[in-house]
Formats: structure tokens, C-alpha cells, sequence
């Protein structure tokens, strides 16, 4: 039984190996030489033995692992040295950026060796000509995004984590986030990586143009793999000039088709200037209103709200967009009522709003989340669908998420996890979004929490190459094992 | 020797094999009893064994190979039915889209039999709420655009041969084009692709969601592949709005320090509208409007020349930034004539100019071309260099491209093939982009003609796992054989 999220509020859970029987891959134990070389290796300052459970438990307090060594290394040869050692030892090992992830990717699962890229964190270049940037995987998103920002530029990415997540670990995951409507995911903006292999080779793919037609475009393989076809060490991302004006709508609807019909205005009559396209039902939105005090919202009282933001280089022209957007809106009866500013204190206090809806859901209750691709037409129906199913067992069934990238944030809460709306959420939601050929994970990844349900979005075909895609990349499969793949 | 390009005008040329000494590998002969296997398998009609020139030659006329046999299947079954059998027998194959590739990449090169694509040539959807449409690989670009045009959206890329060229034949060659500077590569607009295999198999990668994270993102090995690992039979992208309002400025201006200055004013000035950037230098631009006397330039006689497009949903907004920009440029003396024009009449007669540039080069005369990326910084330098190295021995030296992509055409113009300019020009050109660590295919791929540069801008680590890759997708090599890899 797989437990989708434990309230962050809980006490250290159990550990994963036993609460979900995991059987220990056939693995080398790891013994005193092993870390005798590693701190010759190292230094014994990067060699961690003692209090580990910041790297043994994940960010939701979910899985916990009983890894016995923390390694820090400090460079690319240290990655591939660890590693050739690992790989010869047969010994087990996960790589691990900020641990922000929300499908238990990078923490151990049994006695794994965490491999922590904290030290590579350097912005090496920032070409404020071409756009152009080189960062060390463990560059935590938010200080990247501030060089960036030094020289005009920022950085392709935005989401929740951005204080704690590490630029690598975003690579590894291909993360989203809010900001996916307008500059695309991370397969357009990452021009290079360079990943060390299980076997402590270094494969640089690095590249620092958008157009490079020379050979196999291999460097995808190591953007969402979760770190199980090898380690990536660095990158180059193509980094967008940074908007001189920033505006956000938030305006309420009285039903999920006016929704649609005001992302479809907003795509035609934003168009280049849309920067996020967000949703929230009235629920999500009551109960972040309700558990944050903190929190002010310019209007309340509608079933959906909309947070809509552009970017542009001209802050008189995208007024006048975004306001005859809104009008426009209104005036057709699909808009109710809204605000819009771009004044950066009140940009920022509406971005408040979304982004405490998650928070507030695992805040003191437990809370089956899926994060889910759906075609648009379909996008809110599993929401009240699922509503029907759970009835009165479940204290909040809501969604938000990111509509203008068809990917929805189910959530269904409940006092403590109970088996029986368990039962009738899981694989319902699966099947649901199978059939409706959407993705049963549009952003978080696959990771250890839902490697069960891969099947539901990838045909046996697909699955059956990307085992061979692993024997090739990682023979002895010591990379992140009992992930991704069962 | 490899001869970079033959004149347009010149007759036939010879069989490849003969001229670049190529040894056939060693697969089966072609005989009777597979032509009445296929015929039995597609139809008589879509099997053709007679004047082949049109699929065995390329469009430069460069590459001539001598296949007997042409295939044409009419669906994905029919492509896995040929590969299974071809594969079984050991007999080679290329796959081929409308053959305007400039790498002799879809032509055969001994006798492989051609596998067209012209027949899966249909639309099959285009949403135009979340601008996802499907479509078959040898659909051809244009008609896929006029579908998605039809629904107020466009795909999101253009090049000059979009009237021939397949659209699975672009995502094979991972095409560039003129408006990658706004829409970013095909690695971001594809979503999802179906290939079929060497062995038949049918790898179903189709996704219709920007956000989908279950597994690993195979589908990039199929963009940019040149039909080496596996035939794309059907894709889907993701095509943004048309836009409403289209403006072009051609500008005249003294250096390239001050196109460079001009490129950053209109990455920060037009910023989200810009969607063109492209470079013509004086001798590139007089030897067009020599050959075509009824290009009509509204500008003469300066040593460069940019052609900058704006794309956007507001004609006033975008007629004030783009008059701005200009004026700016030209108050700064950066910026020395130019026009201005949304006059689609215009703008189309001033695009004709930089589309019939890379035409007149190779109208009467020889041609070394060459397509790489530079750092910007460094973009133009190499013209100059490659003009002092060969001296009066070339009749013109020049340089044109996209230049807001960091991606130059290099071209090196003789009245004949030259034996002294092309020891002068190869490897000189390779050696010097490998040094500034660009790229020596930025957009045309690597095909038949490049694989011996290939080391230039991929290291031995890489090739070697590109080679690993092509043995695990196809053990008995028999797909497009003797391209990319040597």
C-alpha cells in the first residue's frame, strides 16, 4: 500500500524498507574501508556518518530511508570517483540535490549511499549577450535565478521550492512549475549537461546553443531520469531577459467553462506577454484562507479563481492588454470580478495565495495528492467525480494547478489516512486519467511512490526499453534503485 | 575528399559510391522475390522500380545513390510490415521525407531501398484551445501549417523549404529555421512521437501534454536522428496562436559590433515580440539582388544587413516598439538606414531577399557551405579569416544567418570545385568553430557529408555511447546506413 502523503506536521515515519517491504536489491554492505576511502578520498569533512535523517527522510515525511553514509563531494572527478568505487563495490547509491521532491526520488530507500551534490554550487558563467548560463548542479534555483537577475536575465524555472531546490535535482526531475506556459519545459531551455555514468565515466554533453545538430540529442536522456542513468554534474540553460513589467489578474468565475473560455481569451489576447495561467477552486481557496490568516485576497465568494500573470517589456502596453483582457472578460459575463496590479508588493501577496494552497492541505489533515495531465476539456470533471466517490469520507476533494499547461493538483483530504477512501481513490485516479490518455504525473516524476502506476501512461513496449536503457547506462544498477522502474 | 556542394545547375552527378569510394556494407541483395513480397504488402502502385532519380539523388545534387527500389506504405503497420522484413533479410533502408535535406541524410548511398513517407501525409487533429495538433510524418510542412493556420494557430516552424520538406523529416533532422529565436527548438514543441524500429516493432512515444514526467523522455532520440535509430511515422507538437500582427525592419548598419549592439537592444526592447533575427553581409546580399533582378530592396549599400521580425497579438503595441527600437538604434548611430513595414506585401518582398540569398550562391557557380554555431561574440570573425585565407581564389566570401541563434551560414563561392580553397577551407572551418566550442552542424544535421567531422564538437566518450545507442535500436544497422556515424 502506497501512502501518497503524511502530514508534515507527523513524527518521523517509519522506515520505507519495512512499511512497504521492500526487498533489499542484492547490494555489497557497506563496511569500514569503504568509508576509509572515501574520507581519504573526500576529506572527512564530506564524509558524513552521524545524523543523517535530513537525508534519509524525504521533504512530505513520507519515506524514510536507513542510509549509514552521506558523501559530499566537491568536484565532477570526486562524482566519478565515488561512483567507479561504488560500481566496483557493487555498492548502492542515491544522488541528492535539495530534497524537495514529492515522489520520494531522492531519498534511500534501504541503506543506499546518499550522494549529495550540495558542494557543486557555483554559477560558473552568465553571458548576459547570448542568455547563456553554466551552473553547477547543486546551485540552489534561487541564487542561480539572482545571478541571473544581475545581468538582466532570470532563469526559465519557477516553483514552490525554489529556496531549498537545487538546479540539478530540477534537471534530474524535469521540473515545471508556473512558469512552463510561457518559456516551455526544461528539454527547450537546458543546451547541455553533463552527467557522470554509474561506471564513474564522465559524459559531457555539454553545449551552449540552442541550434547543435551533431549526433544523437542524448542529453535528454539525463533530464527526468531522476538520477538513475547517472548523476548530472552541470549544465548550461538558455536564460530569458527579465520582464521590465510584471502584471497579475486574479479574478473569480462561476464555473469551470468560463475558465476555459477565459484561458483561450487569454492566449489569444495576452498571447506573447502571458507568463502564468493558474487555477483554484473555492475549496483549495477557503481552506488557504482559512489555516493562514496571513493571507489577503482582493475578492472571495466565487466557485474558481483564475491568477493569471504577464511579463513584458513594456509596462504602458501590457496595462492596456491585461486590463482590456479583463474588461473584455467581463463584459462577455465569463469574468465576475478580479483585480489587477502590478505593484510588486500586491504581485507578490496574490502569488501568496497559490502558493499556500498546497501547504494549507497538508497543514493538519493527511492528503492523497496526484499531479496529473489532462486534456482541457476534461480537466476539472475528475475533480468533482472523485467528490461523488468519497462523499462525506473525505473532509476537502480539490484542484488547482497549472491550467495553462493542462496539468491539475488533485487533492483529496482527510482527518488521518483512511483505507477506505484509499480504496476508492486509488487506481480510480489512474484508470481515470489512462483513459483519458493523460499523464499520472505531469510535473513530480515517477520517483519511488509511483513506479506501481507507470503503466498507466507508458505501454509495455515503452517500459521495456527504458529497462534497457538502464543495463546499458547502469549494468549493476547501483544508481537510485527501487525507483522509476519496479 | 567530400565536396561540400555541387552547383544547383550542374548535370547529374556521379554514384556516390564510386566518387567517395564507399564500401557497401554487408547486407543482402535486393531480389525478386522481396519486390513481389512488398507489392503483395502495399499494392503494386506503391511500389516503383523505375525512374528512381528524384529518390535516389539529393536536392543539391551532390549525393547520388543507386537504389532499385522505392516503398511507399500508407500507414504505420505497412512501415513495420517493410522494417520487418528488411531487417529479417538483412537488407538496408532509408527513410525519406521531400529529400531537401542539405547533409545528404535521406538519400541512399549504395543501394539501400528508400522507404518514402510520402503517403502518411494527413492532419489528423489540431485542437485550437490547447494548440496540440497530431499529424503524420510525411505530412508536408506548409499543409501543416495552412491546417493549423485555418484554427487562428501556426506551427512553430519555418524554413525556406516548407513547401517540399516533410514535417517527419524535420523532426529527424531536429530542423532549425528563422523562428527558433522566439519558439525555441522541435526538443520543446514536439510532444510526443510514434517511431517504428528496425525490428518492426512500433516504440509509441505520442504524448499531448507539455508536462509529462513518467519515465524517461526517449522520444528525444528520434528528434534529431536522421532516421538512424528508428522511422517517425507520426508526431505531435505544440502550435502556438498565429499572431495578429506581423512587422519586419531591414536595416543597414557599418560593423558588426554594432549588430551585435542591435541584436541585445532587440532582445531587451522587443523582448517577447521578437521573432526573427537574421544577418546578411554585404557580399552575400549584392550577389543576391545581382542574380534576381526582381528582388526589390528598399535599402542599398551598406556592409550589413538585418532583417528583424516581430510577431504579436497587438498591431499598435507592436508598431510603437519595433518604430522605437528603431529609432533608438538609429539616435545611438548603431542603426544607419532602414524601413519598417506590416505591410504583408512588403514584409513577404522583404523576406524573398533573404531567402534567395543561400539560392544565388550556388545559382552559377560552386559552393563550400558551411552551418555552425558561434559564439556571438565570435560570429562574424570567421568571414573575414576564410576571406584572407583564400584570396582571389574565391569569387565570394561570405556570411548570413540567424543570427539571434548564434547560428551562421558560411559560404565559401569559386567558379569550379577548387582543390587549393578546399584544402584552404577543410578542415580550417571544423578546427576553428571545435576551438571556440561551437557547433559544426547547428541545423542541417549530420548525414552522409559530416559524419567524418563529427569529433569536432562531439568528444570520443559521446560518439562511443551514440554508437552503443545505434547497436541497441538497430543490431544489424540496416536503417539509413553510412550516415552519421563512420
Amino acid at each position: 500500500m502506497v501512502r501518497t502523503l503524511a502530514s508534515s506536521a507527523s513524527p518521523l515515519p517509519d522506515f520505507t524498507q519495512i512499511t512497504d517491504k521492500v526487498q533489499r536489491g542484492n547490494y555489497a554492505q557497506l563496511n569500514d574501508k569503504d568509508v576509509v576511502h572515501f574520507e581519504q578520498l573526500l576529506g572527512k569533512n564530506h564524509v558524513l556518518t552521524e545524523d543523517l535523517d535530513a537525508y534519509n527522510i524525504c521533504f512530505q515525511k513520507r519515506i524514510r530511508g536507513n542510509s549509514k553514509l552521506v558523501l559530499k563531494p566537491g568536484s565532477t572527478d570526486e562524482v566519478a570517483a565515488i561512483l567507479r568505487h561504488c560500481n566496483e563495490r557493487r555498492l548502492a547509491v542515491v544522488p541528492q540535490g535539495g530534497n524537495t521532491g514529492l515522489v520520494g526520488g531522492s531519498v534511500p530507500i534501504c541503506d543506499e549511499i546518499v550522494l549529495s551534490l550540495q558542494r557543486l554550487n557555483k554559477v560558473l558563467s552568465v553571458d548576459e549577450v547570448t542568455g547563456i548560463a553554466i551552473v553547477e548542479a547543486g546551485c540552489i534555483l534561487e541564487n542561480f535565478d539572482q545571478r541571473a537577475r544581475d545581468v538582466g536575465l532570470t532563469v526559465p524555472l519557477d516553483l514552490g521550492a525554489k529556496a531549498s531546490c537545487h538546479i540539478g535535482g530540477n534537471v534530474s526531475t524535469n521540473a515545471g512549475g508556473v512558469r512552463v506556459v510561457r518559456y516551455g519545459n526544461l528539454h527547450g531551455s537546458v543546451l547541455g549537461v553533463e552527467a557522470v555514468l554509474a561506471s564513474g565515466q564522465v559524459l559531457d554533453l555539454m553545449s551552449n546553443f540552442k541550434k547543435d545538430n551533431t549526433g544523437y540529442h542524448m542529453k535528454h536522456l539525463f533530464i527526468g531520469s531522476e538520477g538513475t542513468l547517472g548523476v548530472v554534474t552541470k549544465l548550461s540553460m538558455l536564460c530569458p531577459h527579465a520582464s521590465k513589467s510584471v502584471n497579475v489578474a486574479f479574478i473569480g468565475l462561476n464555473s469551470f467553462d468560463d475558465v476555459l473560455k477565459t484561458f483561450v481569451s487569454a492566449k489569444r489576447n495576452l498571447g506573447e506577454i502571458l507568463s502564468s495561467c493558474e487555477l483554484i477552486d473555492h475549496l483549495a481557496f477557503d481552506n488557504a484562507l482559512d489555516h493562514y490568516k496571513f493571507l489577503k485576497s482582493p475578492i472571495t465568494g466565487y466557485p474558481f479563481y483564475m491568477l493569471i500573470e504577464t511579463s513584458g517589456s513594456n509596462a504602458t502596453h501590457d496595462e492596456e492588454k491585461i486590463n482590456q483582457f479583463i474588461s473584455d472578460g467581463m463584459e462577455r459575463g465569463e469574468i465576475i470580478d478580479g483585480t489587477v496590479t502590478g505593484d510588486p508588493g500586491k504581485v507578490q501577496e496574490i502569488w501568496k495565495i497559490r502558493e499556500m494552497v498546497p501547504l494549507a492541505l497538508i497543514e493538519k489533515s493527511f492528503c492523497f495528492k496526484y499531479d496529473i495531465s489532462l486534456p482541457l476539456r476534461d480537466f476539472y470533471g475528475i475533480v468533482d467525480v472523485l467528490r461523488e466517490r468519497c462523499g462525506p469520507l473525505a473532509t476537502i476533494v480539490c484542484g488547482y494547478g497549472h491550467l495553462g499547461d493542462s496539468n491539475l493538483h488533485l487533492n483529496v483530504s482527510c482527518e488521518h489516512f483512511n483505507e477506505d477512501i484509499y480504496k476508492r481513490v486509488e487506481p480510480f485516479v489512474y484508470e481515470y486519467t489512462s483513459q483519458l490518455k493523460g499523464s499520472i504525473s505531469a510535473e513530480h516524476g515517477i520517483g519511488f511512490l509511483k513506479k506501481n502506476y507507470l503503466h498507466y501512461s507508458k505501454n509495455p513496449i515503452a517500459i521495456d526499453w527504458m529497462r534497457d536503457m538502464k543495463k546499458m547506462f547502469d549494468p549493476n544498477a547501483i544508481l537510485n534503485p527501487y525507483k522509476m522502474l519496479n
